[in-house]
């Protein structure tokens, strides 16, 4: 295979069925694959400031190879756009550029832009064309798969949206070089989830091949491809998120409730390190509850250690909230249904499943005894079930 | 059939499909209707101002019957309620509630709050369940069946929205009594609108019985149910418009451009009204393409003036801009396709069909010759496309 060899995934989803192309130097042939798709397609694309001072022009020049001249509205960057002002703004901005329902919208940008723009595109005229354009290894493997847009209100993240598939999504593996090492990392948290789940063949061949994927090889190309594979699976097993889908928030209660006890400081924490921390906690809450073995737990900590993820909440800087607090968060995220506590739990590398009626007071022991404001805290190799019965205060 | 019997239409959508019940007394139903089909569920109402002054303590009775107490959202009475901003109280007033994906938003009030509660029920959590309480006979007849929602933009109305398809929707025909005479003819303009559509059986019982059917005996009921089988047969063929749907347009582009040219001054034209007369200019318009006879034509002139309807441009208080600013605005509508006119046209009554590429220049000179500025006007029964090829001006 060579370098710039282009992968591609279809995302079989009967007449939402679409493609996601990834590979090196998308952008510039952004407009002949739209228009094969579309043609004579009008286009707007929706982007940041920080994305348009980088790739915008890039994306222009590939455009308008396929005979497009784009509206463009460039949004804020930043999780704060996610907002209903934000969501007016780009309606507005489309409708402005007199886009029809066949026309597209173009979301070029990472999970921010791509949510926004998705919902936008979405709900104008009832449902426009969607293409995305994914720029960060976070976007490029979580959100480009399975149409899930939105954005946030003040009483929660994401809990105003809709479901919305695109037409095609490019994952230009060459703009992921211009991502801080920071923000890869926290990508590839949601990266190796999908080994975790259900593929411990490809949690394995990442175990052994990290390195080539941080470094831009083919590898890349091929675990993004991978990672898009198996959520591609889940999401055409449960496209609308009423059963399996749920799989792929193993790691998100715990990061979700820790995001939120941080104060979405992205200083502290971003989203991929909370989903790295949750994905360890969830094997170890795991083993703890005698389901899988510690062993397993341990593999996990020691390969998001190893790339230089944090994987306990002792990696988190400055004071968390307490147990207690913590799990109030917990009860307050959306993935709660009707009171009972649902967690994604393991039987072992990728072996993932929805644990319904988890009890809170489980949580509580678990959570106090991994909480980094206990005095000694068992080292992942040692601890059992059994040592761990010890509660503090 | 008693006065108090209920009529059922079923609307076949599949996974999605829901009961339409049609009677008298059924908001001291509701509660028991909702929980039987949704048990346990939660609930939020949405309703405006002055719905909520004549309804609202019975549908909280029939509720109470079902074991639901609701949270209540009420909104000012209006077109402009329609926004963004409003849209955003809504979301936000049903998270407040802490409402879950399968507890139910109800709409309890016309078009416009079952737009806007629709369009709510559609994006919070990407998707809860809801169910219709029409209480105008527009909204029975027209938005209880087919699942848009949506709010206008400043760049138009119903620009923005989703399709989301109800549980159930409670169409008590006792509350219409409550409507001013004027707002329940605009209403049934558009139950007669299917007669024209391809129910000629139809609009002949209608011809007959169309006073029962203001007078509220069981007619009333059978009008309705006849109306929502007729649109739930279109939308069953083509859920989101991508085809055969758009024939419940008929009377709609004209119609549109009359309530535009009127700036939505409800004093002068209302929704229904502008129907009634885009009903009739579309069926003058096809005769003079030669398409049908005047004679049926001048049958739906003479109907829609017996039930005490608008028919002609000449009925609107005040002054209409000119035939070009006529046109102008019925290329602004969003049916437009690529910038080719779309016209719902007729070859009989109960014969619509969808014209594409009708010349704009043959609008033009319709516009014109039956324009009320034009100094002699010829009556219904006299045109002819022979007759009507002169041009003033």
């Amino acid at each position: 295979m060579s370098v710039n060899a282009t992968v591609t995934v279809e995302v079989g989803l009967g007449d939402r069925a679409y493609d996601i192309l990834i590979g090196s130097g998308l952008l510039l042939r952004a407009g002949t694959e739209i228009s094969r798709r579309l043609p004579g397609t009008r286009a707007a694309v929706v982007t940041d400031d920080n994305v348009a001072a980088a790739h915008l022009e890039t994306l222009k020049a590939g455009l308008e190879k396929g005979g497009i001249q784009p509206a463009v509205i460039t949004l804020p960057a930043g999780e704060k756009t996610k907002s209903f002002a934000h969501l007016e703004e780009v309606v507005d901005g489309v409708l402005a550029a007199r886009l029809e329902r066949g026309d597209v919208v173009i979301a070029l940008g990472g999970g921010v832009i791509g949510d926004l723009a998705g919902f936008a595109a979405g709900i104008v005229r009832r449902g426009m064309n969607f293409v995305q354009i994914p720029t960060s290894l976070l976007a490029q493997v979580d959100s480009s798969v399975g149409g899930k847009t939105g954005i946030n209100s003040a009483r929660g993240k994401n809990l105003v949206g809709v479901f919305h598939q695109p037409k095609l999504v490019l994952a230009d593996t060459e703009v992921l070089d211009t991502l801080p090492i920071r923000e890869f990392r926290a990508g590839y948290a949601e990266l190796a989830k999908y080994g975790l789940i259900d593929r411990p063949g490809f949690f394995a061949w990442l175990e052994e091949n990290w390195g080539k994927v941080f470094a831009g090889g083919p590898e890349r190309a091929e675990a993004i491809a991978e990672a898009c594979r198996a959520k591609a699976d889940v999401v055409a097993r449960d496209e609308f998120e009423t059963g399996d889908r749920a799989l792929l928030n193993l790691g998100h209660t715990f990061g979700h409730a820790l995001e939120a006890a941080t104060r979405y400081d992205s200083a502290r924490l971003v989203h991929g390190e909370g989903v790295a921390i949750g994905m360890a906690l969830a094997c170890r809450f795991s083993s703890r509850l005698n389901l899988a073995s510690p062993d397993d737990a341990a593999r996990v900590e020691t390969h998001l250690r190893a790339v230089g993820l944090p994987w306990r909440m002792a990696d988190i800087p400055g004071e968390l909230p307490d147990a207690e607090a913590l799990l109030a968060f917990i009860t307050q995220d959306k993935k709660v249904s009707r009171g009972a506590l649902t967690f994604i739990l393991t039987r072992g590398i990728g072996q993932a499943f929805i644990a319904r009626d988890v009890p809170a007071s489980e949580v509580l022991s678990f959570l106090r005894e991994n909480h980094p404001g206990r005095q000694s805290r068992p080292g992942p190799q040692k601890s059992s079930p059994g040592q761990q019965k010890s509660r503090p205060g």
